[in-house]
């Protein structure tokens, strides 16, 4: 067991040391240990140690171990968030956190069911709704999204009301939506029933047997179940693929440390941004100090009540970290697997593992370059072989797959899925909304937009940076007739201060990170790597909402702020209920008097994109996945292409297999030879 | 051997016919053929026969067997296009096309070189520069771009010229750009000899003794090899990754036609669009008529003289089909591999065959679609397969890889992976310009653009379909305060006529290809599948330009148009040398008195995308792939997701393997156990 490195993730060693710790400064107290995480060390702290690790000086001494605590004192509405020094073991920077709420995990989600179904104003609802005799009704629990209408002060959640019509554990209830929600406060007591719209002028009402209407039973159908199971016609034809490493994978790993064809990082983890890469750097030159998913924000565009408090800060409000999937060998890679684990604990802040939440593997991606000289016939070509960092997190209905990518050329890809099931709503039959899709017999899926945040902590051989944005423009023409008119050029800008900014694929617009100190010795010009944006659609809320107000990040696809150690989360640390803004855009504000330069500085660029969901039918009853990539790839930061030396690809070692002509042919007619 | 399909590209017995039939036709001439090639059957004959296939009915009468055949008559000046009815024996359709010209191929470039080398004016030039005694120097033609300064209508080439100073037939003599061109006629014979500009502010003159400059020593380096001969130093930290099908492939081939999971459809290949993708069925829903690479257009941005005549129409100039490299074993793809073949021919109308130009292959793509039921801890997770038809063409310097990908999800995604090697230009030690980058000592890679032209003859459950254009807009505001304006709507339009269109990723535009009257059962709306378009930054000529005039297509990323037989080509059908339009702007403004409807009409919808290449030193001396990626998904075509019938991912079919913590530590410590 190597030693803990200043960036790993807690031991169970330290959560139970720091429970023990605050569990002492109030000794009379009951404490809910929300979260017990590292607080990672300030920035200029951290710097010099890692510096000695990459020119392999002699160590110096660590930056203390500090744990960040977030927890309860008796109760939710008082809630305090405290600092532990581990070796120390005293806890500073008790802080006050009344008026903010910690985020829903899945433990209170249960709670909330069961809390819900027990009521007695909800069964009467669900018995006015005469359901059929197999119904089972499930309670969806959600993280309440301030509307305007309520009282957001105190924690609170929301809950939809669905049915399954089969006990079996995996029926999706999502094919049953039912017409009310009720409203759960922290204490876990029901504050209202309400009938929510299924007609598309509809409104929201207080449920009882007046407004609610006897279940239609047109509605009912089989064809939304996806677990083998119940969803039992499986297409047959799928034969297997199988990848082997006979010497095993091109990785060496050492306690979080990854060392793969050049790269080198650390992986880090989380229990609100789930997977972090720390440290990052190729051939030993400094590329990326840190690189996270910041937020995300998943707005729902149903404008009648009660949908505009769907919108979900799944980092923020659920966690990205607690909520990621244990996946299984061989079923979310294929190849050879290596797994992490890291650790999150009880509300009593007893350790908890989370078992193989971030799986690192190979995957041969095709052509990384060739070239075919037609005078000799002569071809060259190497494969593109990519390390995947991937994690897999569950919010509820919804799946995310987020997956950082590594390849020979020194580019790194984040690509993002989206899969899982639709979040529906109940709609009368025949009847539609232009907000909406039917995706079955009385199920409305929502119009939706999906918003990532990707954070990038760029340390461009070194860590004083700038952002350059380049555009490609045609030259002043001086006869508007010539036929020559063909000449373009770049322009380049530096970013002074602290800015959002757009992408504009017309005007060829690219960001480069660089670091002007540093001169390319081929180009003259200065190092860097570029950001290759996925273009999306913004924030499609109006600003006056709480959405855009509470989002932030939303309304540009790219921010640009200088470095501070807590400012991590573009939506601002506190998302669950939040009423205003205090995030990328409120920092930016706030220093607006006294703007801060980001050239030549420790800056962080920001790039918010993702997808607006219109969902289609083919989305349903489990959706294929949607992916989203974004691009990190040097730009004259190296003096030739970096995966010249990567070896060329030969038949020798791939061990292809010839498919003779037709063949497949007929039941089992495979002719493969060697 | 099956029947020859109406699809299937000619045989090498046809071509010959066809040869024999057209020389019959002309007998006292000597004709240079350059293109005999399937004429495909005008859709309306191809209609019922490929519907009686889907529907399997008794097969109609196929269409005629007919041959397109470009030839000179004695000279390419006298350039003519014919028709030859296989089954009648005779040439119908005799056109005169002089004026236009037929593209360049290969045999004719190393004729160019060989001229160019053995003229005395490049042989008094060469001597001027006293090259250092290694040198081999090596000529480079290129086919003429129209810059408004010359004679533009006899056919000619313009021949750059490069150094090697390695005998070694791979030696990349783009390291060693010489400041000199020559202009050669198609007689091959040089009609001038001029230095090119080196310092930003040059001039094009007539290169002799006075105006060359000894070249600079100072340039000599040897860092700009990539074959393995010569660029020795190889990483080894790859270790082998190998895919095994045990059972063979999943799909089946009966000679051009290929089956697999659910899709079907039927290879084609000409000399000019190279692969092309016909009769796309899934399910045995019509999907798509015909699939194919247009055009490509690489205009280039240095102002310079003589540097407005580059400027390639990849396509129309020079062919994807004849350059299209004969695909390696296990080297240009992984695992089970289907190649196809097909034939070209001499000059004298004799077959030649093109081996492997196309290669079908399956892949592992991660994960398809994913749902963990956080309630019962369950998740259900299958992986994505997909069919990958690929081609690879070697345009001089560059490499494309052409892939056309299909999902289990219904999707089909087309590749472009851009590679292979910049084109250069020599530059002064110490120089810059705005329109290039500084590559290697004296080296400049002008930028330039890639622009590709996909066409889609779509077939939406049937042949008549509709574009409908989706945006996403917030929804009217009645309280411009109100903390709930989070409600948006979709905007459908249809486009009514042939128009141009601008993508948008602001307003989430969307472009639909729907059957107005197959509706879904379940959404009540029409049946389609979308677009999903490479974002691109669009022609950056001056309208008066040639590049301009001539590329078309290049203006705006999207194009509908009605449907024509003989409109197959996005910058018109003769692109070498052409001085006017003659593609897809061309054909909607002269039926503009007479706008074609596109609405429930035979459409076709072009997408042109791309990438501004203002070349990174890492592009150097070969080029890591640049990827872009444009989708064709299903949206409400079928009644929900089609892959959720796909077989569960399972360890025991993907047999994965466990990497160990802290494996491959040291040389050898793999320690990876089943």
């Amino acid at each position: 067991m190597a030693a803990v490195h200043p960036l790993d993730p807690l031991t169970p060693q330290e959560i139970s040391l720091v429970a023990h710790i605050v569990r002492n400064s109030f000794p009379s107290n009951n404490l809910i240990f929300r979260a017990i995480t590292l607080w990672e060390p300030p920035k200029k702290e951290l710097i010099p140690y890692l510096e000695a690790e990459r020119l392999k000086e002699r160590l110096p001494t660590p930056p203390p171990r500090i744990a960040q605590v977030l927890f309860y004192v008796d109760k939710a509405a008082q809630y305090r968030r405290g600092r532990v020094d581990l070796g120390q073991k005293k806890v500073t920077d008790i802080k006050n956190l009344d008026g903010h709420h910690a985020y829903v995990d899945a433990g209170e989600m249960k709670k909330c069911e069961k809390a819900c179904l027990d009521d007695s104003r909800v069964q009467a609802a669900i018995k006015a709704l005469q359901l059929p005799e197999a119904a089972v009704v499930v309670c969806e629990p959600w993280t309440y999204s301030p509307d305007g209408m309520n009282d957001m002060t105190r924690r609170c959640v929301i809950c939809f009301f669905y049915m399954k019509l089969s006990p079996h554990g995996d029926a999706n209830h999502y094919a049953f939506p039912l017409e009310f929600i009720a409203e759960l406060s922290d204490e876990m007591k029901v504050m209202q029933v309400l009938k929510v719209p299924s007609g598309v002028n509809d409104k929201m009402v207080t449920a009882d047997a007046s407004t609610l209407r006897p279940f239609d039973r047109t509605k009912i159908h089989t064809t939304s179940e996806y677990h083998p199971d119940l969803a039992t016609e499986r297409r047959t034809t799928v034969k297997p693929l199988t990848v082997s490493q006979p010497l095993g994978p091109s990785f060496q790993t050492s306690g979080n440390l990854i060392n793969w064809e050049k790269w080198r990082f650390r992986v880090g983890f989380n229990y609100r941004e789930g997977l972090i890469i720390h440290d990052v750097t190729y051939d030993n030159r400094r590329v990326f100090h840190r690189l996270s998913s910041s937020e995300m924000f998943v707005p729902y565009g149903d404008p009648r009540a009660p949908y505009p408090r769907k919108a979900a800060f799944d980092f923020g409000n659920d966690g990205a970290g607690v909520n990621a999937n244990n996946l299984g060998l061989g079923c979310d890679c294929l190849g050879h697997i290596k797994y992490f684990h890291f650790w999150h604990h009880t509300n009593d802040g007893v350790p908890t593992k989370m078992s193989n939440v971030v799986c690192c593997h190979e995957i041969d991606d095709g052509i990384l370059w060739k070239h075919t000289n037609y005078r000799t016939d002569n071809a060259v070509v190497t494969r593109s072989r990519v390390l995947v960092l991937q994690t897999v997190i569950t919010v509820s209905n919804y799946e995310y797959i987020f997956a950082f990518q590594f390849n020979q050329a020194a580019e790194i890809s984040y690509e993002v899925r989206a899969t899982g099931i639709l979040s529906t709503a109940s709609i009368d039959r025949g009847d539609s909304v232009p907000f909406g899709t039917i995706v079955a017999p009385g199920v409305m899926a929502p119009y939706h937009q999906h918003l990532f945040s990707l954070r990038i902590d760029p340390a461009i051989d070194g860590y004083e940076n700038s952002i350059m944005v380049e555009e490609s423009h045609p030259m002043p023409v001086e006869d508007p007739k010539s036929m020559t008119n063909v000449g373009y050029i770049t322009q380049n800008e530096f970013v002074e201060n602290e800015t959002p900014l757009d992408t504009d694929n017309r005007v060829g617009r690219v960001f480069k990170i660089v670091n002007e100190k540093i001169k390319n010795p081929v180009t003259g010009g200065p190092v860097g790597y570029k950001l290759v944006p996925h273009y999306s659609q913004m924030l499609l809320a109006h600003p006056s909402s709480y959405h855009s107000i509470r989002s932030e990040f939303g309304d540009y696809p790219i921010w640009v702020t200088r470095h501070h150690d807590d400012e991590l989360f573009a939506a601002g640390e506190h998302t669950l209920q939040s009423t205003t803004g205090s995030g990328v855009a409120t920092w930016i504000k706030s220093r607006k008097d006294n703007p801060e330069s980001v050239r030549n500085q420790d800056l962080v660029l920001w790039h918010t994109f993702g997808t607006t969901h219109n969902p289609r039918v083919e989305d349903w009853p489990v959706m294929p996945v949607e992916k989203m990539t974004v691009g990190l790839k040097p730009v004259n930061f190296f003096t030739r292409n970096p995966a010249l030396d990567v070896p060329i690809s030969k038949q020798a070692d791939n061990k292809s297999v010839l498919v003779e002509d037709d063949a497949g042919k007929g039941c089992c007619g495979t002719t493969a030879r060697l």
